[in-house]
């Protein structure tokens, strides 16, 4: 499997999601305003790799500058602010862009050689992260004297990094030491990442998976079907409420019913402890459009209106661990992310 | 709006629901093995709509073995194991089939007529249980001081009944009397009977709704944009427990986190003395194809596999309050559904 994010020099490559499962298709975006539009419209999605895609936008704001003989300063500027505006709950987008733009003041080619920098370092804070993962979750296997009954929301596989992935990157490490039995996948409305990308990634892994319907996990988790949650972040608050995929609360509810561990896992460029709690966080509304028509085809009858929030906010109560590249929090124990 | 299913003295008459929003058709059942298709494949769906569709199935048996000079004891018989099979968790159909069944010791013509009690009798007792659902929203309203912001699941309307239906019966009494300022509708994965089908009826009745996502619901509770849940019943066991349709557990939880009332709209032919709790309960699972493709459009890649357990469980512990035609039940404080 390619990346699903690379820089060629001069281009960004894409795998472009919104194809997937039936076409893989890589896509060269050369404007900053392609970028933006592929980020708009999901073709390039996840924390991690919106982190990435915000720095290399940049670079290729950058060259486009250069090429054109524009000032590199505003063309920088310019770039910044329309890529931050796309998707404002993830806080990985504003990190990789700000991560980028500090290195301006060292020269052009400083802002280029820090972005490819984070694509590469993504590569290995997920393998990281998968790790330290898999060890907690062979904690789970003991307890039990069996391997693992998963489940997994939305899509946080090497699809939504650069490779491995992060919540789905745990999966696969603790699948490499033998301890999943199966995964349930939440087929993840309105866009049905789950469903499409998530299963594409287990297909292609040889994990045994399933994929339920989203109203369909927490009853599966209270027939003792599941035996660990494990989901990704588009930001975590200084107190450890941690921002998802719409449908994320619903699950770490249904989960401290049945006394499962609800494992979070986020990269440290996803804690935000400039945020000191979920009610901080700006919630993304998306087209309503996405729920009303399914594959184009318009579900929902003439005069029909949809609220469509993109994420939640799961409270730290809730949360049982929180794995970094580096550590494992405990929000449910009380525990923030600074320190 | 004509009924969802009707009689003619010869044939069942039922709107084919699978065409709803965009397609108002309908359509004559005229063997039995019709409305067993019609059933399976929810053409006719909702639990009093089947209740009725039960008893009706047995008087077009007895019609066409009436037409064909067959023995009309074993047509009452083959039809009544046919409909039976076709939805094992609807406590209603087995209801309706045994309602009309017994009336056989007096004579083909005393199913008949049986059968269409049923169906004059549904119409009565969902505006008894309407009104009286309004009653308790009413003290709900007269609490907060404001009309309410309610939240209802899948399809409960008159297309789950003969006429006006349960829980959003419930809603359109309390309309009426001007307590709502509006309604979320869950879409109601897989299938979208809330997208489809109470978005058509909240449509004609002029009632302000949004269609959510199942797994936003919980999220919107969070976030204080509910002040009641209102859903349905497909079978009540004896201490309280409901089975309704899958997602409905997860909105019970939400509820109770946001300390919001959960209500469950359930006529006396839903209540199940005879199952001890909701662990007794059969769980129906159906095709796996209606989660994997939508619209007939595959969205999960080749080789993916799903499960689709049609309804859940609620705890009795979850659920707030059971409105039937003659009382409300607080399963909640412990009360069951005898006495």
């Amino acid at each position: 499997m390619s990346r699903t994010i690379d820089w060629d020099g001069r281009d960004i490559l894409i795998i472009d999601q919104t194809r997937l499962p039936h076409d893989e298709r890589t896509v060269r975006l050369h404007r900053v305003e392609e970028l933006a539009e592929a980020i708009t419209r999901l073709r390039v999605r996840g924390a991690p790799a919106l982190g990435v895609a915000g720095a290399l936008g940049l670079a290729l704001a950058i060259r486009r500058a250069q090429e054109a003989g524009q000032d590199i300063g505003s063309a920088v500027d310019a770039a910044a602010g329309t890529l931050a505006a796309t998707r404002p709950t993830a806080t990985n987008l504003a990190w990789g862009i700000n991560q980028a733009r500090e290195a301006l003041s060292a020269g052009p080619e400083a802002v280029v050689q820090r972005a490819v920098q984070l694509l590469e370092a993504d590569v290995a804070i997920n393998r990281a992260l998968a790790q330290r993962g898999a060890d907690l979750l062979g904690e789970r296997q003991a307890d039990l004297g069996r391997s693992l009954r998963l489940l997994t929301h939305c899509n946080t596989g090497s699809l939504a990094c650069v490779e491995w992935g992060t919540a789905l990157g745990i999966i696969r490490a603790a699948h490499e030491r033998g301890g999943v039995a199966d995964v349930l996948v939440t087929e993840t409305r309105p866009l049905l990442q789950g469903a499409r990308l998530t299963t594409w990634e287990l297909e292609r892994l040889g994990i045994p998976y399933r994929v339920v319907v989203d109203g369909a996990a927490p009853a599966l988790m209270q027939r003792g079907r599941v035996d660990a949650v494990v989901v990704g972040a588009d930001r975590v608050a200084a107190n450890g409420d941690v921002a998802n995929k719409i449908g994320t609360f619903s699950l770490a509810l249904a989960a401290r019913q049945a006394a499962i561990p609800f494992i979070v896992a986020a990269p440290e460029s996803t804690l935000d402890p400039a945020t000191a709690t979920g009610l901080d966080i700006l919630i993304e509304e998306r087209p309503e459009d996405e729920i009303l028509s399914v594959n184009g085809h318009r579900v929902a009858p003439a005069g029909a209106r949809a609220l469509n929030p993109a994420f939640d906010v799961t409270p730290a109560g809730l949360v049982t661990a929180i794995v970094t590249e580096r550590r494992v929090i405990r929000p449910a124990l009380g525990e923030g992310v600074i320190g």
